[in-house]
């Protein structure tokens, strides 16, 4: 939802980004004006139910209180759990007293260490891992994966073949059925599960070999590309990236797919970012806001 | 620049208004976002001096940390004064400290107190008073005041006139001067100020015969309506005004125009804030985002 560097700007808001994984919304950062980019564009944020904050800089942080100040507002009252640095807490709550705004419902924080990875979600569907990038502050990146889904039933099975409660516990063991004497084979009722996909974040950071051990195999890489090859001092200084370096992350560690953002607001044209990252690694796309991106 | 109440939505942003006195540019609340719309509509915000913050609530500060970082972030190095509630500078300079936002110019913080009408401003030019409204936490509305301008040398004067630099002295002063033997009116030379113009804002609050006092023959008043009559109840319950209330204060205050906003959410339609409103008061408009009011 936002693609740009440091402050928001008419061409560029400052980092966020909505996960659907098989229908679960994970949010992921959260800059100034982020519960305003998700009415507009009519996500359902109050299913929201795990956010990620990668580090405490600003342009990370800043939208957090007002969009859960604005989830109690319209009436939620499901809990919420945030995974982020240890003083996320400390300003997300101070705030709330200063501003008198009152959060009716259960919002649990947990502090994530940039030590080393960590699983930060482990649910039967997919998991969530964090690792440490390499900026000013303690900063991490997430990976999350679908697990090996189980065998689910085809549409019409239990109509065609009359399943009963037990005959579909066999079946989801992989197992075939007799039905009257008749073998029903397994394939017949039941769908193996799609290959398992695998998205990783990493924002913000300058080139890591620890980020590229940790976003291996990836089908899709979001990777911050703050800064053109002729700014690399500044990036340097920063510790951000050029994107030649999100790409050549992207080589060394395998992924499927580069997405580059966290573009710096001194450039108005994105070619030169694209240009030099499609020189290292050739399946790289340029964020763009709103859009949203399939993983196959 | 924000004409809702509590959240902001893809109809309406919170509360934030841009004074332009005299070339002066005054910020008048900051809810979340307010920097994106100074920086959509190509505000001159770098220029503004005087911040005020009439009440903690979140609606019309939340944008404040991030606005100044943004100043700084862009070179800013004039320094900035803003007054508001005595929890101000925790808040703005806590989430700085906790999101690693350095600001680099100087922003002198003065507690506005609440208890009675306090002068904020004296310049040569205007002066900006504060009062206390009715709301559930210490909350300040403002006065922006003309003060009687000097006499002003009408366009060609000193080169039709050949005045000296003595001759304006006198001029300034009222008084007609002599050159070489000929009474020269000072009305030749001088153009007489413009009538002192007072623009009042007063949100949030429920109505209060002390806001009434306090805006008494205000050329533009800009009173929150933040419910129509059949939501009375919520009005009371929440100390703000339905926009009956509002033209009330602006009836018995004798302003000359009254404008409503800070509308709560539930509203789509704002006709029936409108007419309950014109009923009171005719010379009623409703607050429109983004457009500039010219006080005549």
């Amino acid at each position: 939802m936002g693609c740009g560097a440091a402050a928001p700007t008419p061409y560029f808001l400052t980092t966020s980004q909505l996960v659907n994984i098989h229908g679960q919304l994970i949010l992921i950062d959260c800059g100034e004006g982020t519960q305003l980019t998700l009415r507009q564009t009519k996500a359902k944020f109050q299913k929201i139910n795990i956010i990620l904050i990668s580090h405490m800089h600003a342009d990370h942080t800043m939208g957090l209180p007002g969009l859960i100040a604005t989830m109690s507002l319209l009436g939620r009252r499901t809990s919420l759990n945030i995974w982020g640095p240890k003083e996320l807490e400390e300003f997300v709550r101070r705030t709330w007293y200063l501003t008198g705004t009152h959060v009716d419902f259960e919002v649990k924080f947990h502090v994530n260490s940039s030590i080393g990875p960590n699983v930060v979600v482990d649910s039967e569907s997919f998991m969530i891992t964090s690792f440490p990038t390499k900026h000013r502050v303690p900063t991490c990146g997430f990976v999350i994966e679908e697990k090996e889904g189980v065998l689910s039933l085809k549409g019409h099975a239990r109509k065609d073949y009359n399943l009963s409660h037990l005959d579909i516990q066999i079946l989801k063991r992989g197992e075939d059925i007799v039905k009257k004497g008749e073998v029903i084979p397994n394939m017949f009722c039941m769908e193996k599960p799609p290959k398992c996909r695998k998205y990783a974040f990493a924002a913000d950071t300058a080139f890591s070999p620890k980020v590229v051990e940790a976003v291996k195999g990836c089908n899709l890489l979001y990777h911050e590309a703050t800064f053109e090859t002729k700014d690399l001092d500044i990036a340097k200084k920063t510790l951000h990236s050029t994107s030649s370096d999100a790409a050549r992350v992207a080589k060394d560690a395998g992924v499927n797919q580069l997405l580059i953002g966290h573009f710096s607001n001194r450039y108005r044209d994105l070619s030169q970012l694209f240009l030099e990252a499609t020189e290292v690694f050739t399946n790289t796309s340029i964020a763009k806001e709103n859009k949203t991106y399939l993983i196959e």
